[in-house]
């Protein structure tokens, strides 16, 4: 079969390896669509080890395929099956805080991947009708997204507020999107991804032009806290920056009972005050991957007509493609999420 | 009326003052028994005006009653009903983030308290049959306890540490125990106020004569991180103490998906690691005073003979003798919950 193989940074080559071989409880797939992580392009650009993307291996964990084998004691799941697969099912234990350390196992970039004990639910999913390879690509990234909203614990009246309109971030859009959420204010420097989020239905604002707490104040006025302070009208905020600035603005400006999650990941350290934290009773909680239980709710999503989530696919290349498929990735300025077609 | 008037530090002064007159809306209770918080010991030694316990006021908001007048408006509450009330209804819009602000207009530790506006289930309470005014007096400090346990959104079967054996850390172990919690263990490093967890059910330690982590770790075993780290085997950790130490020490062992629940002032600002709270995914939780639903639920853990958070009550004074009450009170190595009780 062919393979995209990592072997350092600009350096992905198109070969031909062995295709796997199913056991008795294993499942084939062959692979229909890929998507371009981020983790991805960082290797791509930056070295792949400490995101588990080693030299000589295969990678890619985001993808959607048709079964193409089942071993003899696989009794829920046929060949012909349009699935995805929870590729964080594969963490072996105590193997780092990074779930991409799995990215290389999956290897989505080639033409078949295993998944080896295959459980429906678990780590295999099948996709309902109707629900096609050019959108239920992107359930992967929209399980992250959903695991955040999730984490949230929100009844669907919230105003949100998302840091970040990359992948996780626009993802984050549909994910509130399905639990009823209307009012959803983005903010990035990149206006091209701005552009993405306003498809989807967001308000959006970039605060390399502006101070975005007052544009926030505008949107939804101005409340005001136990000591007279400005509050904005936020009740959910998500971190899909990893930004320094993040923590701090929304200790400056969070409105009592509202909740911080931090979906991003952050170099530096942060400074709170927990006697803040009390008197406004703010929840700051940290989304790590997902739960089997929010691929199922992305996937719901997705099948759900309203969502236009496959508008943040800037680029589809074919697989025999995929080298100018990282060149064009690697550019935020033009692209979002990256797409790998195969062959039908 | 006879009144407990603050005037400074260590100036208290029992005085004949007017008793109040009911508004047609309005309620006035005969107290039985009050407790001296640890905000009105604050006031006591440091003085009153950053709590709001002013010279020449009234003060003490823990108490409990006899409905004594009703207004002529006022239709479910009767005279002779035992009652307490929720005086944090009073806190007047944007003042001030202190919920003690109110204390001043209580008057807890007056013969007669006015209740302007009476709404039953907001801002008075009925006691149920067979709950004493002796175990009633703590509805007020449990209900903080109370609150905070209700923000950790607990299912019984949670094992919880709890920093600080003070009036609401000892509570908190009553407020756990009514949700199901039975493994708890009690930091401190007052062994009188250790020796109070201890009737109370909750395994203790003093925190002065050994390590804390290791006690937990050999009471309830040790788990392994993602990275292979120790954790402590913990669901939920109550700061009922505000020591610097406790947010850096819940950050290096904390489970994963475990909660930090923030009950305690904090001096100092505190540093955390985003990417730390998103890899373990913990919640960092605020919890700041109580809501009607709460002393509702305080009033239930009393009622139920099984609670026995009145053993917490060192001392009870009668309300002539107050200025000693307070000079008791103040010496926190052989006394804690200290209670007024008022001639019947």
């Amino acid at each position: 079969m062919k393979a995209a193989i990592y072997y350092g940074i600009k350096d992905v080559k198109y070969e031909e390896i062995e295709k796997p071989v199913a056991g008795n409880k294993d499942v084939i797939i062959k692979v229909t669509r890929a998507g371009i992580c981020g983790t991805d392009i960082h290797a791509y650009l930056h070295g792949g080890d400490p995101v588990g993307i080693h030299p000589g291996n295969q990678f890619g964990h985001e993808f959607v395929g048709i079964v193409d084998e089942v071993g003899s004691d696989v009794k829920t799941i046929k060949p012909g099956m349009h699935v995805t697969i929870n590729p964080t099912s594969r963490i072996p234990e105590g193997k780092g805080l990074n779930s991409t350390e799995i990215a290389d196992m999956s290897g989505a970039f080639s033409e078949y991947v295993i998944v080896e004990e295959a459980k429906l639910n678990e780590n295999i999913f099948v996709l309902p009708n109707g629900l096609s390879f050019d959108k239920a690509v992107l359930i992967e990234p929209l399980s992250v997204s959903t695991h955040g909203v999730n984490r949230a614990n929100l009844i669907g009246n919230e105003r949100a507020l998302i840091y970040g309109a990359g992948t996780i971030g626009l993802a984050t859009i549909s994910a509130l999107q399905s639990k009823g959420v209307k009012d959803i204010i983005v903010s990035d420097i990149n206006d091209f991804r701005l552009s993405l989020a306003e498809k989807l239905g967001a308000i959006t604002f970039n605060s390399s032009k502006g101070n975005l707490i007052e544009f926030v104040k505008e949107k939804f006025g101005v409340l005001k806290g136990n000591s007279n302070e400005d509050m904005i009208n936020i009740d959910v905020v998500f971190d899909c920056a990893g930004h320094p600035s993040i923590i701090p603005e929304f200790m400056d400006n969070a409105k009592t009972l509202s909740k911080l999650v931090i979906v991003a990941i952050h170099a530096n350290d942060a400074t709170i005050s927990p006697l803040w934290l009390l008197a406004k009773e703010v929840d700051i909680l940290g989304s790590r991957g997902y739960l089997p239980s929010d691929i199922i709710d992305s996937i719901n999503t997705l099948a759900d007509p309203e969502c236009k989530l496959d508008s943040i696919i800037t680029h589809v290349y074919p697989h025999s493609d995929i080298i100018n498929a990282f060149v064009q990735a690697a550019d935020a300025s033009q692209s979002n999420k990256v797409v790998i077609k195969y062959e039908d």
